[in-house]
């Protein structure tokens, strides 16, 4: 056991000790990450997690994040690796079970801040009922990281029945934005360089409590889903276009923009097409289930404001914008717009 | 599809808009990575990887590695990056069976670094027969990581008869370690400093190829494993001594050193014991059941030099090691030494 006497003192940094597998990570272990990680595959601290078999396929998927700064009007760090990885498996149709978690800090971190983030990334785990299974933690040397930088990996179970990807994506088939796009990209972005723009807000959010039932309600009639993340809206479709050796149209004019974050961007010479979102998924349907969609979507807080904003033709893997004044401009991927570190 | 004329340059560096989804993302990731892992799950590009319903439970472990330098005699991050994982799945009793990589580049990383690391990652993944299912990429900006800092999440299957840990062992029980201790931590701390010893190699090596058989040939009789990293086999039999709520007693003059770890560690004031492994493990078996175990181990290349080191009695969590001289002195968590950024 952990020396009880030697209690973490709240005003405490991270040292290279905490990451050097001694006394210090036990510490940092026992007084921290088990106060907040209560699952009992992760508290038994094996070497691996051992788990009952899923029933169905498995679903896995893993992502690092570097989001600066590491709080933001909306989300964290913290919420924001447990809810991107989640959403990551439900856009794939699966119900997410396990996340692990690997931490790097740099030395000199404030304890004070990683344990915000610990909490945050428990809140948002037990919001989205999912259990963090196992963990890691490395310590840096002060200058050769940015206080934390979180790996998160999702698994979770599909249904045998769920067939969903580029592959089933067809000429007459529809588009389909679960809401307003570009909030969280440009959060983190007038958050970051102080700007001082008002009511700015990430749209953070673990999306399968929407997605899950949606599938069931829609069944086969959805063809695709995507979490338009790094790269937004665009990038995303020119992805789709480009697999499914479709063309994409789009109109801007249907595409949900907050009146915020259309202003701001405008301001930085920013396209919210371009900016990332952590709550909003992208779905091609059949064109037949459009308005089943739409209703069904609409009545959940996550997606009330699902639009439909294109179509799906035959082509060769491009996207095109039809501008309000009838314009029409084609979309290609993200390319030279400088824009890291936003998730 | 990436534009083939665009073909990367061997002397180009890793840039910020590498990690932002857009276009030199999906250059990196169509040119470098799928052209290293040839895995249908992650060549199809999804969110999330789906793959079939394992038979057993499910072995989920979690690691980032931070090794500085990024080669050292034996090894490179890459490898340990792969073997690592898969150990602690091993050590569980698990088959590995896949691999997820988050990586985490810094702004100036040159591509030539990059794909050497990606390309080992493959090799050793390959000859350890797991698949790489899914992956993430970010750039960081110079100054804030230390060219790349690498995770990888490990899933793999156990058998249902598979019964490991502090709970089995017991007073009577004795302990082996499968070779020589100390070489990983050693060779990375020359490495680092630029010693100009000679002789040193890490041991990085993947143990379930080992492991695996051993378990089938002993039976229940194997009660405990674990592959002593970072904080060396001292700080992992404390750990076993606390969980499991014995003590445990070891022979100094029976722990194996190799002769040029044993020179190097005392020159730079270093106790062998305290230093990582990487392709060690610790096992705890039945009394009954030793001369079975060595002769098994003895006969793989991967721990030829298995020794019996010491005891399991009642007690209350300490370690002890009889040195030579006769003397007994007490083996704590590793405390107050500075060895980061070894794995």
């Amino acid at each position: 056991m952990i020396k009880e006497s030697q209690v973490s003192n709240k005003n405490m940094t991270i040292t290279l000790a905490h990451g050097d597998g001694g006394e210090l990570t036990h510490k940092l272990i026992s007084e921290l990450f088990l106060k907040y990680f209560p699952y009992e595959a992760l508290q038994a601290l094996g070497d691996a997690a051992l788990l009952p078999p899923p029933a169905g396929r498995i679903a896995v998927t893993t992502d690092s994040f570097v989001v600066k700064p590491l709080f933001f009007p909306g989300g964290n760090i913290g919420s924001l690796a447990v809810n991107g990885t989640i959403n990551d498996l439900a856009v794939t149709g699966a119900r997410p079970l396990y996340l692990t978690l690997g931490l790097i800090l740099e030395e000199g971190l404030s304890y004070s801040t990683l344990e915000k983030v610990i909490s945050a990334i428990a809140l948002a785990a037990q919001e989205a009922e999912v259990a963090i299974v196992a963990g890691d933690t490395k310590v840096v040397e002060h200058g050769h990281g940015d206080q934390i930088y979180i790996n998160t990996t999702g698994i979770g179970v599909a249904a045998d029945n769920i067939d969903l990807g580029p592959h089933r994506v067809e000429p007459g088939d529809v588009v389909i934005i679960s809401g307003p796009v570009g909030d969280h990209g440009l959060t983190v972005l007038a958050t970051r360089e102080n700007f001082g723009l008002q009511g700015l807000k990430s749209d953070c959010a673990a999306l399968h409590k929407v997605i899950l039932p949606f599938l069931k309600a829609l069944g086969p009639a959805v063809k695709w889903l995507r979490d338009p993340t790094r790269g937004g809206l665009a990038t995303t479709l020119k992805e789709l276009a480009t697999s499914a050796r479709v063309n994409v149209y789009l109109n801007e004019e249907d595409i949900p923009v907050r009146e915020e974050v259309r202003g701001a961007a405008e301001l930085l010479g920013l396209d919210p097409l371009y900016l990332a979102n952590e709550g909003k998924f992208c779905a091609v349907v059949e064109k037949s289930a459009v308005d089943q969609a739409l209703i069904f979507l609409r009545q959940h807080p996550l997606s009330k404001e699902a639009t439909l904003i294109g179509e799906v033709r035959e082509g060769s893997g491009r996207v095109y914008l039809r501008t309000p004044l009838g314009a029409t401009r084609e979309l290609h991927y993200l390319s030279g717009l400088l824009l890291p570190r936003i998730c």
